[in-house]
């Protein structure tokens, strides 16, 4: 909520193939962008989770900068109505100049956005005004085909392989009946990004992110300090390792620190998460992770 | 204009005794603000040189900041018209909390703001959109007093010193007229800081900035491109030494550098404008200068 000297305000960027997506927009988000120095040419949507200055005022900037690389495609805006009346009043206010189209997204709880193979869901949270936080979930892949099992079965190349490897059932010339799963492995698990902030602690947070394989959390305040954070609509770092630990996520991203703790001090908000969730990591500006695919 | 790694957009802060003033508020001012480790109680007023998002962004994290530190004043926004309209967007769409008075002062030529021994003065510069300098002007401060020169003059030490270090003129009982001067050295000049950008080059510059003991001055491209320079309403750095040698300023500090020269192409701008004015310094971020009196 307040920058501190090496803490900028809250974003998140997840790079997917060849889309961006951004979560929140924080002042010196565009900053960031720059020193990552990333060989980027779009971003394909934002994300934002409420209409407080700390999640938005790095907008303009972003919408700004990227007027700088080439692109055809809109660009999504995800976010509460208020984020439509703030964009457009800035392109008036500031003459921003932007050689893109932007297209509004209301956010609801539901998928809000789609591309091939994954979606991104919003879902409420619970702070001092609307608030949600969103998933990007990728759909089940299909399982590996085995060209030797085939083979071995003696189905013959071409028509009938692209039929089981598209998960249908043939039937062979000596009226065997082979079912894809006898040359296919098993549909594998896509993968699950989360994003959390900002909100009070409440137990179905964990069903929204269920299974994430990172959870993006804030974790502002440490455990003794859980009647603060209530009060403010907020969680302390212990109550975002109650959400990773319930929804089977496999790494806690710890964010939205209370600038009342210093970077040393930020110890206390790992430990407490650690207490209930030992895959917590403390993110600072510009970390970054990598998400294999399961398999 | 855009940021680079190390780059954050435009601003400047001037302390003087208990006052501090800040000049443009682009993205990441309260960043950098955090970074110097002032310990500042308030920023007394706020000047924006015009509605381009490189020079306000920054601003809604600035008055968030200000509600941080204990404040009874009111902060005083000098400003084009619109600038109001974007603090009351502003607040109004993201509930910004601000514990103080805003009060906002259309910006026109002449003084904008004053306080004890200084005006803030506004000039007019040639931008895509309108736009003013500002000059910090101190008053002429009387002479130095020398109770020696007033001893051997035999003038008794009260009231009548008082009278003579308020510039008046005493009749003792002798019969002599003392006149302030035989007691006080030459009024002395107070200082002067100008701030200028975004703007095209234009002789009348000098006039404005004359006497400056520091020159804030956009230089944004290096000689050889002047006329992309016209075109877009900017300077080059060879304009601002110009500038800076007219208006018989004693330190240029050039600012506000396209993002087509990396840090060490900054050189480029530098030689360009010491050709006209040696004393021309390449401002990084967060540099800070110290103008001393001047006696």
């Amino acid at each position: 909520m307040m920058p501190l000297p090496g803490r900028f305000l809250t974003s998140v960027l997840v790079r997917r193939d060849g889309d961006l997506f951004l979560f929140d927009s924080g002042e010196g988000t565009q900053v960031s962008m720059k020193m990552l120095n990333l060989k980027w040419k779009k971003i394909s949507a934002v994300f934002i989770s409420h209409m407080h200055a700390d999640h938005v005022t790095g907008l303009p900037g972003i919408l700004m900068l990227s007027s700088q690389v080439d692109r055809t495609e809109p660009l999504y805006i995800v976010g509460p109505q208020k984020l439509r009346d703030y964009v457009e009043s800035s392109r008036r206010i500031l003459d921003m100049y932007i050689n893109y189209e932007i297209r509004f997204i209301p956010v609801e709880t539901g998928v809000v956005f789609s591309g091939d193979g994954f979606t991104i869901q919003a879902f409420p949270l619970i702070h001092t005004k609307p608030c949600y936080g969103y998933a990007l979930v990728e759909e089940r892949r299909k399982g590996e085909f085995f060209p030797e099992k085939a083979e071995a079965l003696g189905i013959p190349r071409g028509k009938l392989w692209g039929m089981l490897q598209n998960g249908g059932t043939v039937e062979l010339e000596d009226g065997r009946i082979i079912d894809s799963s006898m040359v296919m492995g098993e549909a594998r698990d896509g993968r699950k990004i989360s994003y959390v902030t900002d909100t009070a602690y409440f137990e179905s947070i964990a069903d929204y992110v269920h299974d994430s394989d990172i959870l993006f959390c804030e974790g502002m305040f440490e455990k003794a300090l859980a009647a603060t954070a209530r009060e403010k609509r907020h969680m302390t770092s212990y109550e975002a390792g109650l959400v990773a630990r319930d929804s089977c996520s496999r790494i806690l991203c710890l964010q939205h620190y209370s600038p009342r703790y210093s970077d040393k001090e930020l110890k206390i908000l790992e430990r407490d998460a650690k207490e209930v969730f030992p895959d917590t990591v403390l993110t600072k500006d510009r970390m970054t992770f990598a998400v294999p695919l399961k398999d």
